[in-house]
């Protein structure tokens, strides 16, 4: 039984598994028929992916609990261990964190004494499994898997929590991962191959973009073109291959790392992604239950058969 | 198909057949057979309107999904159409939005790809459809309709979204409407005639207050007594009509635009439009969402039917 | 008809049926069979009694209402007696108001015209009843009551709302009620003994800590140890009796009024409180709908023959 941190935990196999429940989720809803409490505890900002959890965890039927952080008694100094501890008491079956440290997580498995799993809704600056899973299924909706294909992730490598659990994952899977990012934002780190965007375009079946962080890291006073020297232009576009997709983790700065007619583009997966993110997020949370004896097959529902009655 | 953004998009058979629906939803709760998201988008304070919508998505079924604004991407910069295609993205089926600017709207209907309707639920100076449709509802409760009533809009009329967008809607529906203010609280823009509050409460068979902004617009170093000039006083309400009626929109001033102890008088409906806001937004919510293909009358349960069984 | 305010106000046979009511519904989950909403108006932060109060309501199937403080109307100058009575109008059943004064009370009841049950999530410096009635379910269990049982209450005793209310429950119950305080936590005003807490452990039923503002009230700089002069140490739990238990309201400041290693000890009942805490609510939110007509026998089921169907 183990908390849901990180891609790196996780093998392929158990990926795959998880892939397959969520798709077929997304074909055929199920309910859990008990009431169950999820606590949502983001202690840092986040529209997307806490609106996300939320549906997932209402199309489960799961009950919600949102911790205000800004009205917590976080701000008395209480650890995020007693925090977690209390919500467990309290009735919860499953916490979901956001935090802005990576190290939250060392701080809750060595007390060692939660009796309820954790889901990583992202970390630090090194951690998004649910953001790295659902770029995965929609991947896999369109290739079957993504073995030998190339995907280029493209854009602030430095600074993504997005970009190193993808690359990592996707070379566990079989895929040939590219990098392409301006000067300043390589992660020297990681060991794919670095590429402009002119042959990113050329070689991609996906073309992964990342946002920039534009109001941090580019002077508006600057003339510098971000999007006509490093972004995915209309030109570059026109040459990606037929079948290739682009994704975005969102939310867009619409004409910096992409033209915004792309962004609702054929071959755009963008709002795609956001819907999978539901289908992930409601099998990562079905994965972890049954995992730790919470739920097991006979407290899951079809949402159809309960219709019928 | 349109979006619920302003009053005058409304033909008068329109407001009395969603008129009509709150009435019967008063009278007779009904419920929605299916699951569906309204996600509730408020980029301005707002109590009664946010928790009448909630009251209103709770009694018909609806999951809720509320966007903290103050912890959400927008600060990142996102652009509403781009939050509001999130929240179709991940399940939305109705989006409710308050914002302080009067051309929001504009920018989600040029883009054209929304594929849910959207409620305005009070946007910049102009417009707060939803309020208008709860006082209406009010009025034709205790007059069958407006047509001839004689109503009187009495206040701050220059800084309220309620008054134009009242003063414009009674009008269509055939009622005479009057305005009542204070020196530099007039709207020249508007073609009603002007009376004092001497004469409104002769003839009123409705006196509309609104809310004086006079944290704003009043000195409290000033010895000017707003309520004795401009106010409804003990003396001015007992003047008024046997049938006519009190309304305020709220948050009140007591002792400012009304003496306290007519707040809960027997001519006053203030509490009534409250509680009337809610069955209108249900029936606001209903109207949208079967408009739209969103639910058909086969998914529309009475709340009474459910508890037999 | 009472709003649920203060411990004082609840006579001993009411507390008894309210705490017997707890401990049934602990062991067999009880639902309300009708659609009713219960509004939480939090004037001040709170973690876990909010959370308490949340889990509470939706194990007994109420509608919850959440009123965010910050960005209310009451900034507008409303009065709480007008948002309460705007909760009302719009259907809220019971409303649950935690507020930093002693004083909102008065004004909700010298109005008179409230038609719902207020309970009392915590009021100023002295009354937080919820709290107290979980301390004394925890004791129950323990004990069957507290009769001739030694409640030592050692902490911040001036600056605590739990104290105070606490002390006086527990002598109304038949406790011997002692307290322990650092100089200048003590509390004047209360006519309990003051004994060390090397007294306390030796005599003790129940060591009953507070927790210490040591952010307002202990210098960092002072050389000053507050947890081997007048916390709970390890060498200090080794002297309780075998049958007495730990007992801290939460959050905990951890090495502070008490070793770390103490928190989960065997003689701890700190998350066993906590859990307490939502079969308390449950139990209270049910006696006051009881009370005043909003529910009755017929419109309460089983959770259990719920899910036989």
């Amino acid at each position: 039984m183990k908390h849901f941190i990180s891609m790196q935990q996780l093998s392929g196999e158990t990926i795959n598994h998880i892939l397959k429940e969520a798709e077929s989720i997304r074909k055929s809803p199920i309910t859990i028929n008990k009431q169950l409490f999820a606590a949502n505890l983001f202690f840092e900002p986040s529209t997307r992916t806490k609106m996300s959890f939320e549906v997932a965890q209402k199309k489960l039927g799961l009950e919600m609990l949102d911790l205000h952080t800004e009205a917590s008694s976080l701000v008395k100094g209480e650890s995020l261990y007693d925090t977690s501890k209390t919500f467990e008491a309290i009735g919860a079956d499953v916490l979901i964190v956001r935090h802005p440290s990576d190290y939250w997580i060392d701080e809750i498995e060595e007390e060692g004494q939660l009796r309820i799993p954790v889901i990583n809704a992202g970390s630090g600056k090194e951690e998004h499994p649910t953001q790295c899973m659902l770029d995965l299924l929609t991947m896999y909706q369109e290739f079957g898997n993504v073995k030998r294909r190339k995907v280029v992730i493209a854009g602030d490598i430095k600074h993504s929590r997005v970009a190193r659990s993808n690359a990592l994952a996707l070379e566990k899977l079989g895929a040939d991962v590219f990098l392409s990012a301006a000067p300043g934002f390589e992660d020297d780190s990681l060991h794919f191959p670095y590429i402009t965007m002119d042959e990113a375009v050329e070689i991609a079946d996906v073309v992964m973009l990342l946002r920039i962080q534009h109001e941090r890291h580019i002077h508006k006073a600057e003339t510098f073109d971000y999007l006509s020297l490093y972004g995915l232009t209309m030109e570059r576009a026109a040459k990606m291959k037929k079948h290739a997709i682009i994704m975005h983790p969102a939310p867009i700065n619409r004409g910096v790392e992409i033209d915004t007619k792309l962004v609702e583009s054929k071959q755009s997966r963008i709002f795609k992604q956001m819907e999978n993110g539901v289908y992930v997020r409601m099998a990562i949370l079905m994965h972890v239950l049954k995992e730790w004896g919470i739920i097991n097959e006979n407290e899951i529902n079809k949402r159809q058969a309960l219709n019928i009655i």
